[in-house]
């Protein structure tokens, strides 16, 4: 059994309620608080030894990079970020300092993400925990799920992939960057920013149809949005951050391959109407300063393809699934 | 550092926000949605080998009891449950079975506290590890803090005090209940009722002034309800269950100590205008099936005391501090 096989039983027993608009299965939950709007919520769980290592992250960092996973998850919804609660799972090792060290970073961003935390938990733990829980609200037009997908619908990315892991594979001691490709795949390893205001400006346009955070990988993440959507994909175009690329070449992989299988770039995944797709990408650089990068097309037939070398093959699932997989040091 | 000092470091740290009514120190957090309506979150972590042993308990027990804490939180601020996520961290000898079987005891208590499962995230730990956090919502008038005890209030619990301690004691073999005792007991223990009707009953109330559920044993939380008051308290009249008694008569414990050091009765905590005491409680009676027992007043002067043997004490906080306390099995 794979986690989506897992977590669609999970679904089944949880059952649906009137009250639940969009439940298990999506970036976050959605239910209705009134008739005008949308509540969002999102639960993540970060344990020491499978998701990050102290070895190589600092505390600040590790706590930093938790809630921006969350919030990434608000922002994919087309939400904004209301505030977040923190279940914090602390070892023997760690003194009261160190968990307000923690803190100070999961604080740091969530005042970026606009969620503020504003609760939680403090329990010892064998492993250093972090299960943060975001709430964001929405307009109900504004919301975009992953089942919107239309055939014909351009596949966009809010920017290129694999900087996160070629950080990680940095500081393992895999791969060996300097200067400015070190600083910044370390950054986008350590301080992902969630595209808060990229989602929310995505969100407010008819023409995305579907959206998601990229977080497990795009081999991961695009084939969970065709899905959903229940279309297909031809990938063709995947911009591959030159970290990602160098640190490919220096472990004799292909570079898109690389930057497909990395997870937690938090990079936006947006299906788009392709007549939409100039004018939207222009008003994306102009308002958030950021591209807009077609990497494929929605097709119709199911599956995803991917081309590569002037041939198209089908998609590998490389990306990170976390029951399947053995507990592993930082993946 | 006590765990509430670090909790006021962390509340420091986090600030406040226009939007976040009540922040960090409460049962839950509160934020305002649309001006007629008030939403509730809380978030436990409970971690085996801390909180529970797999020894003694089935999964599908564990599962329960953790939904039951946070559904409780929701209950003592007067509100209904929305929904719930749950990060689940599985350690490698669980499967998909056994994470399914967990998850139906999450579901079960939660049907029972109407706060479907919505999502949430499933991931490898070195323990098993259950982050909830549950929603509710609560109209304005009805929110109830633990701030508003004035003096002259009737301290009341909606149940006696220590089963699920002595429910503990016994599944450890520390103690050896027989018959109905046993039975009740190791049901207190595993399969906690969180008080949800009784919680919005109290909370329609303008009588009660504060509330919070009681959930780290009745000297840590009476403490905490009397500091977030400014007020002080006399305490002559726990009641102590008759399971919780004969546990500490076996173990040559004081049953009043046994019982306010038992956390997780998950029985209501509520400081009532002493006019309005007897008909509160008969209409508790009439409409919940369920007793309110005053166990005593709230005063000005700051400090708790207890009266034992005809003299009134300084009380000892006897409860579960999670951080200051070295990780323990099954406390």
């Amino acid at each position: 059994m794979s986690e989506d096989d897992v977590v669609a039983a999970i679904a089944s027993l949880a059952g649906g309620s009137p009250r639940i608009l969009v439940g298990i299965g999506d970036d976050a939950a959605v239910w209705q608080p009134s008739r005008s709007h949308r509540s969002v919520i999102t639960s993540d769980a970060l344990i020491e030894g499978v998701h990050f290592s102290r070895a190589w992250m600092s505390l600040e960092d590790i706590g930093w990079r938790a809630m921006a996973s969350n919030a990434s998850d608000i922002a994919a919804m087309g939400a904004r970020g209301v505030l977040a609660t923190v279940a914090l799972g602390v070892p023997a090792d760690l003194g009261p300092a160190d968990v307000l060290e923690l803190y100070r970073g999961i604080v740091a961003c969530a005042r970026t993400a606009g969620c503020p935390v504003a609760g939680g938990d403090l329990v010892r733990a064998p492993a250093l925990t972090l299960a943060i829980t975001v709430v964001g609200e929405v307009a109900p037009v504004r919301l975009k799920l992953r089942s919107g997908a239309r055939p014909g619908d351009i596949l966009a990315i809010t920017g290129p992939l694999g900087a996160s892991r070629a950080g990680l594979a940095h500081l393992r001691g895999d791969v060996r960057l300097a200067g400015e490709l070190q600083a910044h795949a370390v950054a986008a390893h350590c301080r992902p920013q969630p595209r808060m205001r990229e989602g929310r400006f995505l969100g407010a346009s008819r023409n995305v149809h579907a959206m998601m955070d990229c977080s497990d990988g795009l081999s991961t993440d695009l084939a969970r949005l065709t899905a959903s959507s229940r279309v297909g994909a031809l990938v063709d175009a995947v911009p591959v951050d030159p970290a990602a690329a160098e640190a490919a070449r220096q472990r004799g992989e292909d570079p898109l391959d690389f930057a497909m299988a990395g997870g937690e770039d938090f990079e936006l995944l947006v299906a788009v109407s392709s007549r939409a797709f100039p004018h939207l990408a222009a008003r994306l650089q102009a308002r958030c300063g950021r591209s807009l990068h077609a990497l494929g097309r929605v097709q119709a037939d199911a599956g995803v393809r991917v081309v590569k070398g002037g041939r198209a093959a089908p998609l590998s699932q490389s990306g990170w699934d976390h029951f399947s997989t053995p507990p592993a040091q930082g993946t």
